[in-house]
C-alpha cells in the first residue's frame, strides 16, 4: 500500500492534479488575454503572454476534462482533475479555475494548501468529511453530502475524507487561474532533494527511522 | 437592505436570468471575516463587517440550497439559485462564490453581464449553447453538454439557452463574493423608475408603441 | 437612419472609441512601462509590454485629438473619442484613461457598459439627461449642465442623452488604462457571428420579425 | 476627523498645490457604497462605511462645484477644487475622483506628489508648462494648450506652471477615490510640528538663517 | 478576539514557528488608519476599523519589542516574535509588518506556511539552513550567515533550522499586516478539535499508535 | 537599462538617499517567476520576463549584498544599498525587498519618497531621529534607537538624521518589489534637464540666485 502512494503522487504530477488557493489575481487589462503556451511562443511572463486576438476561439474557453471520474490508482484513494490555466488557455488572467476530485470508499485528499486561492466545493456525488485549520488552530469540519457546498478560505491546510461505502465526486472552484497545491505530506516526505531529516525529527517529534519509514512509505513508485 | 432584497428576488424570479462576474475582490487581512448582517450590526462596509471569531462554525461556510433545482416560473424558463455572500456568510473577505442555473427545455438565461467577476460554468445535466460577446462585438459561442466547462471573461454580456428537449442546470463559479447580476432586458425595459422612452427607441431604432410593448411584456407579473 | 447607425458602429471600430469600465488595474512595477505595440514587438501580454526606458519621451504622454468635437454621422447622434493605453502609450500600467463625447442634439451614447472601469463625466459644453441602472433594477438619473460631474459606477449599465437644441461634450475619466466599451444594442443586435434570435425573441419577448427589423436597422452600412 | 480637514484646506489654500495620487483603490464588493460620513456614523474604516441603499440618490453621484473656477488668493498663483469622496460620496470604494485646477498668468501648482493615485490633465483653458520626474531623475516636460492632455505617473513629483499671460485651467483625473496631494514645499517647511532645522539645512546645503526664510515666507498667513 | 489571542499565543511559544505570508494586502484608501482594536471599538471588519485621526501619534508607528532575543522554552528551540498589526496598530491598510525569530543551538522554526505573505529573512547573527518547498515539490534551500538575505515565496511551506553551535536570529519582513503563520506539525496534530485519526493515517502512512504519540509529543504543556 | 541603471546609482551614491515605497504589487500567479534580465532576454513587460524553471536555483533568493556597510563618500552623510528584484531576481511578482542604509554620525537620508511602498524599518546600531509627514502636514516624528522599529506609510515624504555621534544602520523592509526612491532635493534641484527656475523660485519664494546655489551644491561631482 505504501507503494501505491508513490502512484498518487506520479498522477499528481501527471494530471498537474489538485485543487485549490489564495490570493486574488490580477485584473485583467483587455477582454481576453488567452494563453500562449511558453514553449510555443518564447516569452514567460506573471501568468502567460497572449494568443493573437484573431486566432482565438470558443474552444479555447472550454474543457470537457472534468466530465469523467478520474482514474484512482494510489494509496490515498483520491484523485483530482484541474480545469486551470493550462488546461483552458482563456483563463488567463481571468482569476478563476475549476477541478474535478474524485474519491473511493475511504479515499482521502491529503491535508494541503493552495497557495494563491480560496476553494468551494459543490457534492456532485457521495459524502464526504472535510476541513479546514485556522492558523489560531481551530479546526472547523463537516460532513456534506450530494448537493451541499463548503468554502476553504484562502491559504488554510484543508481535507477532503471519504467515509462512505461508495465513490464520491465534487466539482471544486478556485478564484485564481493557477491556484497552485502544495500536498503536506508530499511536500515534507517526497520532495527532491529531499527535506533533511533533523528537520522532519525535530517538527515531528519522530527518530531518523520512523522519519524514513514514512519518506518510503510515501515515495513514488518507480 | 432587507426590503431591496426582496424586491431583488422577485425580480430574479422573473427574469430567471442571474449568475455574475468581472474584478478580483480586495484580499482578505485575515483567514476568515464571517459576514455580520448589516440589519443586525449596524454598520455597512466595502462588503460586511466580521462576526465575532468565537462565534463562527461550520456552518457559516456550508449551503445547502444548490442541491435541487430552482422552481421555474417565469417567461424565459430559467431560475438562478445563489450561494454568494448573502447566503454564506463564510465566504465574505474570500473573492468566490457559486450560483445553480435550472433551465427548462427551450429555457434561456438572458443576456446580462456581472459587473464583478469572470464566470465559470460546468454542466450538470443537459445540453446548453451558450455564448459572450467582446467589447469589439463578436460572440464566441459553442453547445455545451453534461460534464463540460465553459468560461465567461469578466464584465462581458452573455447568455445560456437550453435548445435540448430535456431539462438542464449547472453550476457556475465565480471569483467574488457578490458578483451582481445586471438582466440586460429587465434593466433596461423593467427599472424603477423606467428607462426613459426617447433612450430605448434610439438606442433599439424602435417606436414608442413597440418599446411599450417589451416594456409591457418583461414587466414582474403581480 | 437606421443605416446610420451601422456608421456609428463603424466609427466606434475605427477609433477604437468608447467611454468607460470596472475593475481596477493591476499596480505598475515601475516610474512607467510605455507601451510597446504588439504589431512592432511581437509579444503580447496582459496590457502591454514597454519600450525601452531610453527611447520614452513627453509625447508618450500627450495627446491633442480629445481637443475638437468629433465628427457624428450616424443614427444615435452621439462620437466617442478615446484617450486610451492605445492613443497614449504611457498610460501603459498606470490604471487610468480619459474620453471625450460628443453629442448632437437629440443625441444618444446608447445604454453600454464599461467592463473593466468607473466613469466620471464632467460637461464641457450643454445639458444632458443621464442614468445608470444598478443590479438591483433602481435606475439613478439626473440632468446635468455645463460644469457639473456625475459618477457612473463600474460595470454598470448607464446612458446620457442630449435633450438640449444644442450640441453638448463631456471629458469621461476612468480607472483603468483599457476601460473597454459594450454598447448593449450593438452587442446583441450586430455581433459577429449574429446572436440567435431565439436568444434574442425569448429575452426581449419579440418574434423573429421584429428582432430582424432591430438588427436591419442597427446594421452597419456597406 | 473635521477639524483636521479644515486645517486640510486651510494649507491647501495656501500653496495652492494639490490633486492627486497613486495606487489602485481596492475593487468595489457591491454595485453601491455611498460613504458615510464618520462624524454622522460613528465608525472609521479603509475609506468610508456605507449609507443604508434605501437612501441613495442621485445627488451622491453629482458635483457642481466645478463648474466655475477657484478664487485665487495665495502667493502662488492656483487653486485647486476638489471633487473626491469627501464631497462626492457616491464615489467610496469606486477608485476614482476629480479636481479643477485654476491658475492666474505666472500662477504655479507647486512641485507635489499623489502617494495614491496616476493623473490625468484634461485643458479647459489656457497654456501651461507641465513636468514630472523620474526617481532615476529625469525630468520630462511639455507645454500644453486647450483641449490637450498630459499623464502623470503615479507618485512621482510633479508640477503645472502658468507661463502664459491669461488665466489657465485644467480638470484633474485621479484613479483613487481619495488621491491625497503632498505640496513639497509646504511638507518640507511649513509642517506642524516643523521638520527640524538640521534635516533641512542638509537637504538643500543651506543656512539656517536661508531655511528660516523659506519657513517664513511659506507660512499660512495669519 | 483577546481570548482567542491568548490562546495563539500559547501555541505559539510551542511550536516556536511561525512567521510570514502570501498574497498583497488591499490597498490603503488614506495616508494611515491606526488600527482601532476589536475590543474597544465594537464594530470587526476586514482588517480593522480606524482611530480618530485626532488621537495617531507616532507612538501608533513604533515598538520596541523586536530588540531583544525571545525567550525559547519550547522543544524546537526557536521563538517568533511578532510586529504585526496586532502589536504596531499604525500598520493597518498598509500591507506589512516585521517579526524577529529566535533560534538556540538546533533549534528548528518548523515547516509552515503563510497564507497572506511573502517572507523575505535577514540574519542578524548565527548561520541557518533554510528551504522552501515549491508545489512541484522541489525543494530550495541554502545555508545563510549573518548579514545575507533569503526570500520565500508567498504561501509555499518553509523552515528555518540552526545547525550551528550558537544561537542564531533573523528579522523577518513580509508584505501583510497580518501574514498568519500556519504551522505544520501544530496544525495538523494539536488543533482543536483534533483533526480526524483516520485522515493522518492515511496521509502519513502511519498506524493510529504512532499517530497518537505524534499528537502526545506535539501537545501544548499544560 | 544597463546604462540606465548605472546613472541610477550614480545619482543615488551622490544623495545618499532611497529606500522604499507606497503602493501593494500585483499578486504572483505562479509559485515563482524568477526576473530574466530585460537586456538578456529582449522583451520589457511590467516587472520582469521570467527565467525558466528548470534554471532556477536558491542563489535567485539569497543576497549577501546587505551583510557590510555601504561606502558613505557624499555631502548628505548616508547611504542606501538595495536588495530588490534588480538585485535578487527570485523578488519578482513577489511584492516584497529590502534595504540597508548606513548613517555616518550626523549623517542624513534626506527627505523623500517611494511611489510604490510602505516602509519598515529595523535599528541594526546607532539612533536616529525619524520622521514622515501627512499629506494634513503634520509631522510624525520620533527618536529610535538600536532593535526598534518605525513605519513610514506609503507615498509620504519622511527622513531618518543620525544626531548620535556614531554611525548608525538600519535594514528597511518593503512591500514592492521594486518601491523606487525619489529624494526630494535631487528630483528638483539636479534633475536633467533642469526643473525650471521659475518653477523653483516661485516653489520655495527664493531668487533665481539663491536657487542656482543650491543646484550647485546639490550637483552630483564630477
Amino acid at each position: 500500500m505504501a507503494a501505491n502512494f508513490v502512484a498518487y503522487l506520479a498522477i499528481f504530477t501527471f494530471t498537474a492534479a489538485f485543487s485549490s488557493a489564495l490570493a486574488s489575481d490580477p485584473d485583467s487589462l483587455q477582454d481576453v488575454c488567452v494563453a500562449l503556451p511558453s514553449s510555443s511562443g518564447g516569452v514567460k511572463v506573471n501568468g502567460f503572454a497572449c494568443k493573437d486576438d484573431a486566432n482565438v476561439t470558443a474552444a479555447d474557453f472550454f474543457f470537457d476534462g472534468l466530465a469523467k471520474p478520474g482514474l484512482i490508482n494510489n494509496s490515498v484513494g483520491s484523485i483530482v482533475t484541474a480545469a486551470n490555466v493550462e488546461k483552458v488557455p482563456g483563463l488567463n488572467t481571468l482569476g478563476a479555475s475549476l477541478s474535478r476530485i474524485d474519491y473511493a470508499p475511504g479515499g482521502l485528499n491529503p491535508p494541503h494548501t493552495h497557495p494563491r486561492a480560496t476553494e468551494i466545493v459543490f457534492v456532485l456525488d457521495g459524502e464526504l468529511d472535510v476541513g479546514f485549520i485556522t492558523t489560531a488552530n481551530k479546526l472547523v469540519s463537516k460532513t456534506i453530502n450530494k448537493g451541499d457546498i463548503f468554502v476553504f478560505p484562502g491559504g488554510l491546510v484543508h481535507f477532503q475524507k471519504n467515509n462512505g461505502d461508495k465513490a464520491a465526486a465534487v466539482i471544486a472552484a478556485f478564484n485564481s487561474q493557477l491556484p497552485g497545491t502544495q500536498s503536506i505530506p508530499a511536500a515534507l516526505f517526497t520532495a527532491t532533494p529531499p527535506v533533511p531529516d533533523e528537520v522532519l525529527t525535530k517538527a515531528f517529534q519522530l527518530g531518523t527511522k520512523e522519519i524514513d519509514k514514512i519518506k518510503s512509505k510515501l515515495a513514488p513508485k518507480k
